[in-house]
Formats: structure tokens, sequence, C-alpha cells
């Protein structure tokens, strides 16, 4: 039991690997046979370029279950993983080629909430939200460039602190700056609501930790969030970013497309576009959203 | 805005994988930037290869958070995720090629807890766990074949229901076949406890509604953990199977090695080895442990 040769069950370390890959061979659907086995042999790919060693394996377990600490009603702690290493925005792009035109996709973002509360096309969404009051309106059209009539959509966004309802407590607090919206015949859409702001990556999960340690990067340039659906058209999910942000060059989460930068301008006291009387200063965003039908 | 040529800021996906590794090119520590930008590369080849659509994308994301929901004090969820895959037994294998005659390393598990209660060497550590008495003894050496004196040894195993302490309510029921250990000048370990029996994979997590979906194997054979660490040695996680399981060719998590393979043997009421009397039969499983140094 002295100096002796070395002997592994798994010398090839490829051994280990065609195992695994052999056995998940028996998944019965197709599809999650292809994701399965894909996955596996990109992660194994992984541990061996970089040598992952059991130390760092277990710090990547604590992290990940540290990670579903910061999870819960609005709030997806590993999406901002996702998002910040540009997987989001993959599958986005790969998903669809839009015709010119049509608004682009963005990430959906770590804070959406299935059913928002609605409201009356035109009223006032802030619901005890602070920030300069904006006013934002436009048109959801289809690829003709015709009204989409009937067209359920979602808005989301910060306040000025740049905080979202959801990092409060949304029981006692919320929601606000959240809501559900539906379009008449005329494709129109308007709500009043606060300006958004820049913000960073939640300061207090996981995600912005491995930014701070990583990029250094952990800001989002001002937004608002849209989720747009209608018969017929394929479902949109974006932003609209503010034209004014120092951070539009360096979004946290790669989110940014130039398509989707609005300008946010501001007025001084006096009517708004919707007739209200406005007492102090106001901004107002003006943009279309251009819907496609489904892919074929 | 009829029909158009199409046109994307990302037509060639690479663009977005070459923008985020070079955002990561700023991460100020080389290991944590070596681990990233690999992790991220292999990453995007996993969902540009199976064309991972958004809809997949969130039931992946959704799956991570409805994870972290199983997690607690001695269960880590992902772990089993890690295990199932044979990620965990790749980082073991590739991590040091022991010597012949070394005690092979295996997984950790989920359930692993840092500081167990501590029992005197040779008493009875089953803490009302049910199931049939098992004496477990042998010896901890090193290389030289020498004994190691105050080695730490942690156990942990199942009870007859095939359920770690952990699965129950730890604050008011546990732990129980559980125990720190150490070892005296002869380098000796014993403990009374109850035989471990096969069991599934948790059945109430996310990971096992993966396997039942996959490969359809989400049993575990018969085993107890150990850990062993010792002052000059390579701490040393491993298991000693049941040579009598049905499931030492199909372990859910790819753990078994044929050199862990244990003799729980069977003996009718008697004297045991330690020469406590059995009114009942019992189990002995004699096993030696073959430390070695760390790396170089």
């Amino acid at each position: 039991m002295t100096s002796s040769p070395v002997q592994h069950v798994y010398d090839d370390s490829d051994l280990i690997t065609q195992e695994v890959l052999k056995r998940y061979e028996d998944t019965p659907d197709p599809r999650l046979r292809e994701l399965m086995q894909s996955f596996i042999r990109h992660m194994h790919s992984f541990v061996r370029e970089v040598k992952l060693t059991p130390d760092e394996w277990l710090a990547a377990m604590n992290l990940l279950q540290e990670t579903g600490k910061w999870c819960g009603p609005g709030r997806n702690e590993f999406i901002i993983f996702s998002d910040a290493m540009g997987i989001s925005m993959l599958t986005i792009t790969q998903d669809y080629q839009r015709p010119a035109g049509a608004t682009e996709p963005t990430l959906i973002g770590p804070f959406m909430l299935e059913n928002a509360p609605q409201f009356e096309m035109g009223t006032d969404i802030s619901a005890g939200a602070q920030g300069s009051p904006m006013f934002a309106h436009g048109r959801v059209l289809d690829q003709a460039g015709q009204p989409v009539a009937h067209a359920v959509l979602d808005v989301w966004h910060s306040d000025d602190r740049g905080l979202y309802d959801v990092q409060e407590d949304l029981e006692t607090k919320g929601p606000w700056a959240r809501a559900q919206l539906r379009t008449g015949a005329d494709g129109r859409y308007s709500f009043w609501s606060v300006l958004p702001v820049d913000y960073p990556v939640p300061h207090d999960g996981t995600a912005v930790t491995m930014l701070r340690a990583t990029t250094g990067r952990n800001w989002r340039p001002a937004h608002l969030h849209f989720r747009i659906q209608a018969e017929g058209q394929k479902p949109l999910v974006t932003h609209i970013f503010d034209r004014q942000s120092k951070y539009l060059d360096e979004d946290a989460v790669f989110g940014v497309r130039p398509s989707l930068i609005g300008d946010f301008v501001r007025h001084e006291a006096g009517q708004a576009p919707d007739g209200r009387a406005m007492t102090q200063p106001f901004y107002t965003l003006d943009y279309d959203f251009v819907m496609v039908p489904p892919k074929a």
C-alpha cells in the first residue's frame, strides 16, 4: 500500500458522460430527451474545460440554494442570473426573425406578475408610486399598420427610487406602477404613471453579488416593461428605454435594442395630451407597437 | 410595413455571445473570469444547439425557483439535480487520481449537515431511528497502512423507511442516524445504528419529477455516508453500499464504485463483535478506509 500506479474507475472521464447520456436515452419524450442530453453534454464539457473542483462545485450548489431564498411572488432571482449572462436574450433573438418594422422583443425580467390589477385606458396606474408624472400613449398596430383591437397590455415599471412594487411587501403596499389595460377598436393605449428611473439590479440578492465580482456593470437604463397579447398576433414582451439614460450602452442584462429607445419628453406645467391640466412639470412618451403573426 | 426583408440586431446570434464574453473580460479574479466565461460559452452553445425556445426557457426558470423551495437545512435539491446528471461525480473523478488501495470518494449528496451530534466511539447513534440493529466498524488507515489517529468521522444514513432525519422536522424529531465520531490512537471506528435500506430520491421534490420523466431510475442502493477528516490527509467523502441491494447497477445518481460495496452481514441473536448480547438478529459491516495525502 505504498507508492503504486494510478487506478481509477473513470481514468477516462469520458466514461461517466457516456454512462449518463446512455441512461437519459430512455427519456420517452423526444424533445425532453434532446434537451437533457444536450444540457448534460455541455455541462460536462464545462466541468472538464475548467477542471471544476469539488469545492467550487459545492460553492455553486450553495449559491443555487441561496438564490432560491431570494425568489418569491414577482421576483425570480434565477432570471437575473440568466439575464446577466445573456442567456435570456439569446433565447429571444434566436426565437423569431421578425420582419422589419415589427417591434423587437426583449427580456421579461424577474419582476413580472400574472393577474396584474386592471385599469381603464387613460387612467393613472401609479397607485401611490412616487415620481414625476408621466403620460404614455400610442397605438398597437399589426404588420399592415392597422389597429389591433382588444389587445391586452401588461405594464410594469420602477418608481423614482428605482424599485418595483414586488421589492416591497406586496400584501400591504402594492401592487403599484403595474397594470393591465385593454385597447378598444382604435388600437390606442394610454395611461398616467410616474417616470421610471435608472436602477441597479436588486442590491439585496445573489445576482448583484455576482455582477459586482465580475462585469462591475449592475445598472439598468430606465424603462417601462410591456407585455402585449392579442388574438392572431405573437405575444410581444418588450421594454421602452429612456433615451436620456446614461446606461443604454451598459445594461447589466444586455436588453437594450436601438429600436426600443423612446423619448420621454419633459413638459412644463400646462395641458397634457389627454387634456389634463398639469400644475407641475410632466413627461410624455409616444410609442407605437407593431405586432406580427405567430410563427407559421 | 407590409412584407419586408428580415432585419435583426442579432441576425448573427454569435454577436450576443461575443458581447457578453467581452463584458466578463473585466472580471478581476482570473479564476472567476475563467469559470464565468466558460460557463457562458457552454450555456450559449446549449441554447443554440437545441434552439431553446422562450417558453422552454421560462419553464426552466420556474423549475429553478420551484427547486429552491425544496431546499432547507440538510437538504439541497439542486445537488440532487447535479447528482442525477452525473455532474457531481465528474467533479470528483477528475479531481484527484488516487493511488491504488486508497478509498474512492463518491458524492456527498443533498443531506449533509455540518455540526452533527457528537457520539462516543462504539455507542448507538440511531437516536430513535427505526430499523434492524447494525454494528459498523473498521479502521481509518493512511497510505502506508498505519492507523490515522484523531480522525473525525461524520456518518449519516437512512432509516428502514428510506428516509433521512432532514426529511422530517429536524427541530422536533431529529437529528437521528447522524453522528460525528473521533478515532483514538488505534484509528479504529465503530458505532451501532440501524441498517440503511434502498430508497427513492425524495418523492416530494422537483428532482424526482425530472428523473421520472427521463431515466425512470430514481432509486439509490442502500448505503452509509461517511465524511472523514484528519490532519495531513485529504478529506474523504464517500459511501459504503450494501452488496445485497438490487439497485447497485442503476443508482439514480451514478455514485456506486465497485470498491465501495461492503458486506452488511446478517447474524442471528447472540453476541455482537463488541461483546453486546443481542436478543434479536443484527447486521455487521467491517470496512477499512484508506486516506491519502492532499494533492501536492
